[in-house]
């Protein structure tokens, strides 16, 4: 049974896909959130984190997925929460989560810091206690992490499939819009290009228990054919959440399409940033691409389009700015490199305060 | 450009498929982990644990994988370990591991449940303690921990594709097979079926570039054709690791397909257990299928594989045996079900006695 490749537009798309379950649930809590910050005075960004799956059978056992530990979103959103934002982290089940990034189970497990101490009498419970030289860095982090929990800063909502990321986005935006141009979009999260929309999943299952059926038979292959995943942004841009300031991603492994990729989607998009990172290069090295502002047009001359589009240069109308981190080539033992992710969001909370300060 | 599906034999995968680069490494652990067991006289089991990727780029962002966050794997660690067993676990980079599997930075965070006393004295470090309600279960699960650290039982091996994976079993289980029957493989890695050649890589990579192509005329679908992943359970019984004790698992998502398809392993790779489950009932119910014991043939006729045959009821030549969990209906608050891991332990350490004790 084939079908001929659809691409949805986001209207069609939510037309015909299913809202995930906890959809409404995650919405309220979101309202609450939102209001709270509002009152206090706080603004608040979402920051989108890890990847996406595409699963492909409705008993989900095989699915497509984006490799994406989560760490650019985990850390941005602790620089933000201490930047005084309020933050909805809205992250894929399972990846990096801010605070608790810091003790990996695979890289830096907490039970190899805590000590069991004698008992002070016998018959005592033993006291847990961490290990001298690991306490100051817990103290750092539980010091922090308390204090946002005690603030009520941080919000999180998890995702799984590209469809749940989808529907919460929407909704989430919609929520925020409510903040006008004290609501930022942090969009890391990698998002998948293609899925499987439901009305295909039943056929795609059809020819994959015939392929299954080959498998027995020793002569194996999957077929896996997928849909484009609707453009998001424009809406999010025009409809969902007009005046945020957003932020998205551009990941590439080829360093040359850094600049063009990011430049056409903020002309495609119009939205504020573009940070372009390259897969190898991401840690230590990002570039935000942004249209420059308007140049100011002679006294006398009236602020028409035509009057801008002829004194803007459209080779030259794009600003960029690169944020290095300076690596060294032989670094001391223990010498621990800056998280890239604290000059990134200095960056845009400069940025976001004189957008505020230009609202029209 | 299109090619046929390929079925590779273990012996071409290995042939024609790269290993990864910490293979040599990996194995050396285990020979020093292995030869100390060994005289300290404890038995060994592999654990394998997770599901495994199939990357679809060069670079991978995209990649296809299978669902399984490790339970099983890391829940049956504890208890072999409890058991006496030495571990070697083999999991998938991220999935849950023994001991640290209680406290999921989701569900169950631990700096939740860490408190800052206020210093003693002015000027003091503050120090960190254990959340009351929760000392007493933490100081079990840290005891433990402690105690296998300290004798040296647990042994750790990642992988994350299932390049990785295969190659690893296959060198594992070489290292083992000095154990004899003495080690023990309980393989509840989830192993995608699929996989992508390194050889097809390339003009994979061809085409979707081309699909990304039309992603960005607006019409886009991405095709993927994949080969089988070899049946390695066959020379992993026959050659790399025999007298093995071998247990594999059977997840189905059909529960009537649960018995055929397990004796239709245990049929085709003549190993000792298969333990079926399914989808949603796997943490309440399994089922041991194994071949009945060669039945005693009366005395005087001699033990040929056709006085055999004749003695054998075809059709009744599998043990099955269900292990069910009783899960009440309307569980008080706070009732928590017992693990199913630990009664599948219980019974593959008594059927791996029998196993020893039957040497020939």
């Amino acid at each position: 049974m084939y079908t001929e490749p659809t691409t949805f537009s986001a209207e069609q798309y939510f037309a015909t896909q299913l809202p995930p379950p906890a959809l409404q649930h995650d919405v309220e809590s979101v309202r609450e959130f939102v209001a709270r910050q509002q009152k206090e005075g706080r603004a608040v960004v979402l920051v989108t984190s890890g990847g996406t799956t595409v699963p492909l059978e409705l008993n989900v056992v095989r699915f497509l997925d984006n490799f994406s530990a989560g760490t650019r979103g985990a850390t941005s959103a602790e620089y933000f929460l201490k930047a005084g934002y309020a933050v909805i982290f809205m992250h894929r089940q399972f990846s990096l989560q801010p605070f608790s990034r810091h003790y990996s189970h695979s890289t830096n497990p907490f039970l190899d810091f805590l000590d069991i101490d004698s008992p002070e009498s016998q018959g005592a419970t033993p006291r847990i206690s961490v290990t001298p030289n690991k306490r100051e860095d817990l103290l750092q982090v539980l010091t922090v992490y308390k204090e946002v929990h005690a603030r009520g800063t941080l919000h999180t909502l998890t995702f799984v499939t590209v469809n749940d990321y989808l529907w919460l986005l929407r909704a989430v935006s919609q929520e925020m819009s409510v903040l006008k141009r004290r609501a930022m979009f942090y969009l890391a999260a990698a998002v998948s290009d293609f899925f499987l929309p439901r009305q295909k999943m039943a056929s795609y299952l059809v020819s994959s228990f015939a392929s299954e059926h080959k498998i027995q038979s020793g002569k194996g292959s999957l077929h896996i054919e997928m849909d484009q995943v609707p453009k998001i942004l424009k809406p999010l841009v025009d409809e969902w959440t007009p005046g945020g300031f957003i932020v998205s991603f551009k990941l590439e492994t080829d360093q040359n399409l850094l600049l063009p990729k990011a430049r056409q989607a903020i002309e495609r998009y119009g939205h504020q940033v573009v940070i372009g990172n390259e897969l190898h290069r991401r840690k230590f090295e990002v570039v935000f691409v942004s249209k420059k502002p308007l140049p100011a047009l002679p006294p006398g001359i009236e602020q028409t389009d035509e009057a801008i589009l002829q004194a803007v240069d459209p080779t030259n109308s794009f600003s960029e700015y690169w944020l290095r981190i300076d690596v060294p080539e032989h670094p001391a033992p223990g010498f621990l490199v800056k998280e890239i992710e604290e000059d990134i969001v200095d960056e845009l909370v400069k940025r976001h305060a004189e957008w505020i300060a230009n609202t029209p």
